[in-house]
């Protein structure tokens, strides 16, 4: 594998995490998505429309105007744009030319969440959007949180995707116990345009997190469980009583945590990651909310920092090779996956070039 | 129109601003006009030097070096060239090669401005500067700004140009009442290398402004005309009570200011923008000029702020097809006339790509 | 001449200063040269290891990892790599790939300086680098100063092989009398790969910082005496009491500075510049010590400021021509060295192009 995939275009045909519904209101809300500048607003109605932040008539920025009803007013020359984004007034004149549009984009708003589609219009599908109900489900309490991170977004799934980088990485805040570690039973596998990774640990002893905040004092069965798709990573973690049936499909009770990962690509070079966890257990208890949360926080932002360096110093040598692991397993699927749709979009494929077998 | 014209090159054969004449002494004083790196100091004889700032010898700047008389010593090695840009002096040597020259650029100084040409030294003719007398004429008292523009020139030309923006960008300033605004008569016209607009406003009630400033009490006839050629942007406004004639050719008394605008490129991308405001009614008003000084300086600041977030935007995309107006009249007189020009240097010509005729 | 030189490859057959042996520890030190990452670490039997600060696996700098006995282990997903830049570990997997390695350099100890070889491994010869016994001779006290300069490297040589600069650039600090200067009687020559220059003052006043320095009264005759090979320039200084015998090879007593000039290339347009200044007089005087070695930084600087807007200008028109002229033969014979040795790499050579003969 080399870098050059990181240049690759974007997967177009997909949908896209913008953010929580709660971030898109009637004022302007300027993204940019797969190197696609946009702007999202809610209408009276509480639709969302989605446009190019970028005025058809001089290229102003239309994230910059003002609502007028429904309509956003560009800020320079005052023409108005529906939320289908067909301009409807030109200051001067009674005529609307017919190509003063901007591009809208379809928009669909599931779990609590805005999605975006970012390529052609007819094929968008909303019955494809993954469903995460934990955001919606009252039986669960949950946080969010955001960063932005300079790098492609596949260097984020490869790093979401191979958690053997957690007692390395992370050896300061979630790493856990090397030894322990290496005896969890790792299974990858691709099913059509997703990656399903499973990680179980058995009959360990509770680790003070666990103890401390699940209340286990034995030992217990410990899951993690991945699902990726372009776009979105989910990642299910939890703990029962061991040899209780947690691997036997048996997971009433016990500790139950869902995260969920939005990885969009902001520029080939940057990707906004937004994720929520969610859990179902002392949903009451404020304070080990707010601590779960930091804790993932300051989890992320080590990600973030060891992504960023090992970005820089991918790009400044893109052909620079690398060489696959037994861990890149489920790394490697994803590769796979994006470059098959890449191709599907008639785009350079940015295979990955392997230097060496995996070992 | 697309951007690729905002990354045409420079129209060389033309004379610029460099500043008033206030502003080039003894000391050097280090400008980029067209992308072209001159330095600039006064001669004993009150002479102004312009100079290429990149000794000939190893390329440092001139400008960071001392005057000697009349000369101007590299801070580096120590040679010496006159205000012609020939090399008087070497250290260490007797005999000194023709070759050691910078190039020195034809300069004028005429209604206290500081003009350079940038093009073919033959073909400078300072006949052809623009004759602006209110700088001079001690009936008129005036003030100067500048501000540095991320944008290509030609957008400041555009922005000035068309005068519908002032009611959305200006509306905190000078923005005026949009219903009276777009009752203007507007008259745009190409008179060879020159365009001229006029936005007349008749027999209105006097603006707030208006009234404070310039004493009105009644209606007013009011006049905004512009008078632009490649460089520089003449902006005359006034008032006078109305029907006694401003618009049959009787404007004296009432309210008269003159607006110089110098649009000096920089480089492709940044834009050196210096303004003067005169006026010749209550000009032993220091607290009035301060006020009107101020007003400007805000308004060029709205300006600046649209200007540089429209440019990054199409700079993002120079391909992405724009849609001209009615408004647009005088901003596509104004492209062509650059197109012409650049044409007549043999230049790419960057031609303005229509993709919908004017509605 | 013109710029395109500064762009040229690096000369990577050669031996470059890593820096003091003390700045090389156990923990990770990294350090780009020609443009390479690399990572540099003491081994527990003080051995120096220099590797490519890329892990073989994911890319991610070694340099941000951990020390594990005398191995290196990558932050990111655990790899080990010894001082060789073999893996040793991959978690997870017992067996590892033979290509999971990185590139180990060539490197040397000497003379308190720590080397490393930039090109092909089997050419790296330890007796070609050069001698500098100051650094561990007790008689001699030395101090150590490092910048970074925004220019290609060669403009460091340039600098430095030219000294009439000195009553420009450092008139405030070193620059000394310049009509005394222009007596110096200066000879540039070539000997193989090096450039030997020698700049002898005869039989004038000792000048304050000799008086003061170095207790001389009367007439003196000073020398400055420079060899230069890329990456390294010694430049000898000293004076004794005139007509003695200085210039016949008799230099016992007197005043005798030696500096050692590491010029190490760090990208194409940056570049580690390391210097160190040692005396054999008044050792023992620390106040001295520290008041020359503020002089040397203070000199340093202002060359820094000189070269970086000298190069900042020469990039923006790599083809503007410059004109050599009588003080630069000893340049121009570094120059020719340089572009020869990037000929036998088959580099291009980025020949100088002598716009005009020297005068």
């Amino acid at each position: 594998m080399s870098l050059q995939q990181s240049d690759s275009p974007f997967v177009l045909n997909n949908w896209y995490v913008v953010g929580l519904g709660a971030d898109v209101t009637a004022a302007p809300l300027a993204r940019r998505i797969c190197n696609l500048p946009m702007m999202f607003y809610r209408t009276d109605s509480g639709e969302v429309a989605a446009l190019t932040d970028r005025c058809a008539h001089r290229g102003m920025p239309l994230s910059k105007g003002e609502r007028t009803g429904d309509n956003i007013r560009c800020i320079y020359h005052g023409l108005e744009f529906n939320s289908a984004g067909v301009c409807v007034k030109v200051p001067g004149q009674e005529r609307i030319p017919a190509s003063l549009r901007v591009r809208s984009y379809p928009v669909v708003e599931k779990d609590a969440l805005v999605w975006v589609w970012t390529g052609d219009a007819a094929k968008a599908d909303p019955t494809t959007i993954v469903s995460h109900p934990y955001h919606t489900d009252p039986a669960w309490v949950w946080t969010r949180g955001a960063i932005e991170v300079k790098a492609n977004w596949q260097f984020l799934n490869d790093n979401l995707l191979d958690l053997s980088h957690l007692q390395y990485v992370h050896k300061k805040t979630i790493g856990g116990n090397p030894e322990e570690d290496q005896k969890a039973e790792v299974k990858a596998e691709r099913v059509g345009s997703k990656v399903m990774i499973t990680r179980w640990l058995r009959d360990m002893d509770a680790p003070p997190f666990h103890r401390h905040v699940a209340g286990f004092t034995g030992r217990i069965d410990r899951w993690q469980e991945i699902e990726f798709r372009p776009g979105v990573l989910e990642f299910y973690s939890g703990a029962m009583d061991a040899n209780t049936g947690a691997f036997d499909g048996k997971r009433v009770g016990g500790m139950h945590i869902r995260h969920f990962h939005a990885i969009t690509p902001e520029t080939a070079h940057t990707t906004r990651y937004m994720f929520t966890q969610a859990r179902n257990f002392r949903t009451d208890n404020a304070g080990l909310t707010e601590k779960m949360h930091q804790l993932t926080v300051m989890t992320f932002e080590e990600d973030r920092a060891v992504l960023e360096e090992q970005y820089a110093r991918l790009r400044e040598d893109p052909d620079a090779p690398l060489v696959n692991i037994k861990v890149d397993e489920g790394v490697m699927h994803a590769r796979r996956i994006v470059t098959e749709l890449l191709d599907r979009e008639n785009k350079p494929s940015g295979a990955p070039v392997l230097t060496n077998a995996v070992a």
